[in-house]
């Protein structure tokens, strides 16, 4: 599961690359062309036939644009990726910048004459982020141009991957919980509701969810690359080659949808166009395409509705999510037991560790694939929120140091996501202080109790008020939602800074406060909690919800301070630690069970 | 202070005036009129010339407007002013209704024909509002007409009050602690900056600090209704009638700004749209007259920039904000402990309360007024969350009740504003219980240490906690910003689940959570705290700000129960309640002092 970058990037053939580049915009009579990360689904993982981005700069990362001018040409990525993106891409061809979206218009601006013209492919931008871009250039006379053909696709020619065709399978009924014919009939009873004619779906996990299906197009999401489209009543059309699907998920699907080959997507949106009635298209989701073809006249604007339905998990992937965490608790209690053993003697490395996970959670028989790739950072390593090991950059954990690992599974009863921090040795009183502040802030959100209507910007601050009183912070979200054997980052909720969308019982979020310090150790404690909304507090007037912690591993007991802990704050480690045991002891061997016997012993 | 609106209204006159405005609106062939509480300055209090809303309806509250057809009425109010409006108003006359503002259009477009016109004075709405009304009521096909003359004053004649011409006063440089020279050259720079050749200033409290200036147009707010236009260079213009300002006053003003009469505005405004600039004014705050006059070419919009700078005080605003807290605490203290007196004997009633509390506070001979009218709740009014005890409302507070009184001061060195819960006789250990939780809030946030940019969303959980785990919340703000011998509320901070506003060091805000159990008694707690930036903790890597607490009362520990209260809490309010005796103890007589002794002993 590692990202070794360095052996898939292509620096040297940059120059040409953009070379041709030019030749075809000079032919074409474009002055400048953009070139996303993004696919026609605009997910975080593409498939390789769509690593246009990578193609043409050599830069590998998740996120990021490429824009080739005349003359100039900028390669615009976030902040994790500045020394990946310098290191794998030609400097001199491309200047590397912090660029955000919203500024690629002063690039345009500054690169482009005016009356020029920046041709884009429509499938791989937003509605959204074009019609912004549209709106920013008028003013300066550039006008953007809806290209027929993706020119990377013309110059890659017969080197290009061809997109994946991987079979599709069913995602039971009993992992599921509801059937396709009941999702899509309260879809189609909103879709009336809102006086909207259909829905174009174009969210490989919204798709996947509706169908009941799961594929392997793409790494670490179980999603199958396809289009849908909803109409408000009659039979979906689920755009796929039909002979992918096994049979089962060809019995599943049968009977709510028809298969269409996705040859037939435009005939499709052109009949509805044709209908003139008003369609719903999510601006942020959805790729340029659809406005471009039925017109923005009969777009409906609105989230896609898989999205809130999808993220309020049924009674049965509540059961298959507990199942997926006891089992992935085996697989980590055994690294963890393995990993004190095997750094006593200081010959432990991140990348032995994350393959060493990976073989535990593999020995459960029941992974499909890891859920993300994993983050193994030792000593300063670990202070780099994003970091991926790489062979350059792997290095022993020293006596004295701290080690940080997030992972995850995917099952087919559903996706885990976990983070420990273990000490290597003697920690300072200074990790102990900072991880116990962490603790605290952990406790904080898995202990605390809310009302109806609350969202994840109101517990958010209580991640952080422990790390606040001792002059700390971290600079990521506290949680963010989970998919059920889908993606491991969902939405609608979060729990963060700018978390607005309420929580609902059934929802999966992450519980993962943190504190880095740059160059010496990070730590991170994540658990996956449920949230509930268990009967009404004695005594209390107002209907509550409340987390359910699913993750099931022991927190370091050599990193906590009890001192710093108030006796409610104790009592749910201590609670938590027995929990853990009861479950997870019997599935274990003797010295397993034992080792995890003293890790979850009372403080 | 007390708001006895009974003897206010005329309910017997409405038909008949009513009548009049339909005859006028026939004659001005207009279909509907809107008659807001706004005044032009769209401040919460309004002089009794501007009291339009009033006169046509009866309604004496705060907020409200009323829209008046050619057959049907609507008086559009808030949840909290329900039972008075009906009571105010002829109800034959006027439908009483919960429509919020952005509802008025569908009320317009349910009762104006289209082609029909809406006539409305451009002085008393905000140019956003009208601009959006504007844009929801085109494509029905009804206009909205700004009229040159108010159609009110117009019937209401010679019986309408004058304009208040109460005199102007300065505020000492000792204590505003920043001259109006300065304000005006750094205002000047911000404009330069932001390539603006002017602002129109229009909110009273911004023009007053802005020209270290206080006034009596209005109640309790100590403000003058002024206007006034600030050059990006050369002299301020500030119009108001020069006769209107003391010696004192007008010497401090007349080296920043010429003082033209109100009646020069419009021809300023002319002569800086001729001058074809761009002019700062705030689309939510400036009435829709300057955006008729000017064009909205060559408005730039933003919020008042007068708005941050007043929030932050100045050095003097602080000591003089810790002076008037410690004033006030020792009116509260001598009304509590008189209460505490005069209530065992069962005798003690809400409108008594609210005199004797002003008493104290006279008494300090520094009482200019009192910051708002004081809510005083006993019982099941301490449960109504924006109570304002009348004669027909008043009550006794029986044993084993609570009586909640809010109120607050205004002194020449600062704004004060306090709420204290009081058991009389035994307390229930619901009381307690409930009253503890709140408190637990309360300390949370006088506690809370926060690093750059935190907002106040981000520390209105910590008010909430406590109740949330008990099944209980409230349903208001925790806290609001607070003036320097000026408005009781300002912006841009708050504490509350839509406060965006990053909070500064200077700033002072309220710390009030409550708990209301309908029909049986209600809890809340409030200080002013102010929010400072001590040195870096120790061992902390992020510059990190805190509360100090400025107001000076103590707390009723008849009514906390101990066991709920972690260490550190306990600790909070014994070392708060120390700080009380040790700050006020010396300004007290005998028995006074020994009553505060003994109501600020270690719990």
């Amino acid at each position: 599961m590692l990202q070794t970058f360095h052996s898939l990037s292509e620096p040297e053939r940059v120059a040409e690359r953009v070379k041709a580049l030019r030749a075809y915009m000079a032919k074409s009579k474009i002055d400048a062309v953009l070139v996303p990360r993004a696919d026609k689904h605009q997910g975080e993982y593409v498939p390789a036939c769509a690593e246009r981005l990578k193609w043409l700069t050599g830069f590998s990362g998740s996120a990021g644009i490429a824009v080739v001018g005349k003359k100039a040409a900028v390669l615009a990525i976030d902040g994790r990726y500045t020394v990946q993106a310098a290191a794998e891409t030609d400097t001199k061809v491309f200047e590397v910048s912090l660029l955000l979206r919203p500024k690629l218009a002063d690039w345009l601006i500054a690169n482009v004459a005016k009356g020029g013209t920046v041709g884009f492919d429509p499938w791989n931008h937003t509605a959204g982020e074009i019609n912004r871009l549209t709106a920013a250039l008028a003013p300066k006379g550039i006008k953007l141009k809806a290209l027929s053909k993706n020119p990377i696709d013309v110059l890659w020619g017969k080197d290009r991957p061809k997109p994946p065709q991987n079979p599709v399978i069913a995602q039971p009924i009993a992992f599921a919980g509801r059937t396709a014919a009941d999702k899509i009939s309260e879809l189609q009873t909103r879709l009336k509701q809102d006086g909207q004619s259909a829905v174009i779906l174009t969210l490989p996990d919204s798709i996947c969810w509706l169908f009941n299906i799961r594929g392997s197009d793409v790494a670490h999401n179980p999603v199958v690359l396809a289009f849908a489209i909803v109409p408000a009543s009659g039979k979906a059309e689920l755009f796929i080659a039909p002979d992918r699907l096994d049979n089962e998920a060809r019995a599943d699907v049968a009977p709510v949808a028809r298969l269409l080959p996705p040859a037939m997507l435009p005939d499709r949106v052109k009949e509805l166009k044709a209908k003139g009635k008003r369609v719903r298209l999510d601006p942020e989701t959805a790729a340029y395409w659809f406005e471009q073809k039925l017109g923005a006249k009969l777009i409906s604007r609105g989230q896609d509705p898989c999205i809130l339905p999808k993220a309020i998990k049924s009674d049965a992937e509540v059961v298959g999510a507990r199942a997926a965490h006891v089992r992935d608790g085996h697989a980590v209690v055994r690294f963890l037991a393995w990993l004190d053993d095997w750094a006593s003697d200081g010959t432990l490395d991140e990348i032995t560790a994350v393959q060493k996970l990976e073989e535990f959670r593999r020995d459960t028989n029941m992974l499909r694939d890891v859920s993300f790739p994993t983050i193994s950072g030792s000593g300063p390593n670990g202070a780099i929120v994003h970091y991926r090991v790489s062979d350059e950059t792997n290095r022993r954990v020293k006596p004295g140091e701290l080690f940080l690992i997030d992972s995850g599974g995917q099952y087919p009863d559903g996706t885990t996501d976990i983070t420990r921090t273990i000490a290597v040795g003697k920690p300072t009183k200074d990790m102990q202080r900072h991880f116990t502040a962490v603790l605290k802030g952990h406790i904080a959100v898995a202990t605390a109790r809310f009302p109806k209507g609350t969202r994840g910007i109101d517990l958010d601050p209580f991640a952080r008020r422990a790390l606040w009183q001792i002059g700390a912070d971290f600079d990521h979200g506290t949680g963010h939602g989970i998919g059920s054997y889908l993606s491991v980052h969902e939405g609608p909720q979060s729990i963060s800074r700018a978390g607005m969308a309420p929580l609902h019982p059934g929802m999966l979020i992450s519980n993962e406060p943190g504190y880095y310090k740059v160059g010496e150790y990070g730590i991170r404690i994540e658990n996956v909690v449920l949230v509930t909304m268990p009967d009404t507090v004695e005594g209390g007037d107002r209907e509550t919800m409340e987390f359910e912690t699913l993750t099931l591993a022991p927190i370091d007991r050599r990193l906590i301070l009890p001192e710093m802990l108030e006796k409610s704050e104790l009592d749910w480690l201590n609670a938590y630690h027995k929990r853990v045991y009861d479950t997870l002891a019997q599935g274990l061997d003797p010295s397993t069970r034992n080792w995890l016997k003293q890790a979850t012993a009372p403080v």
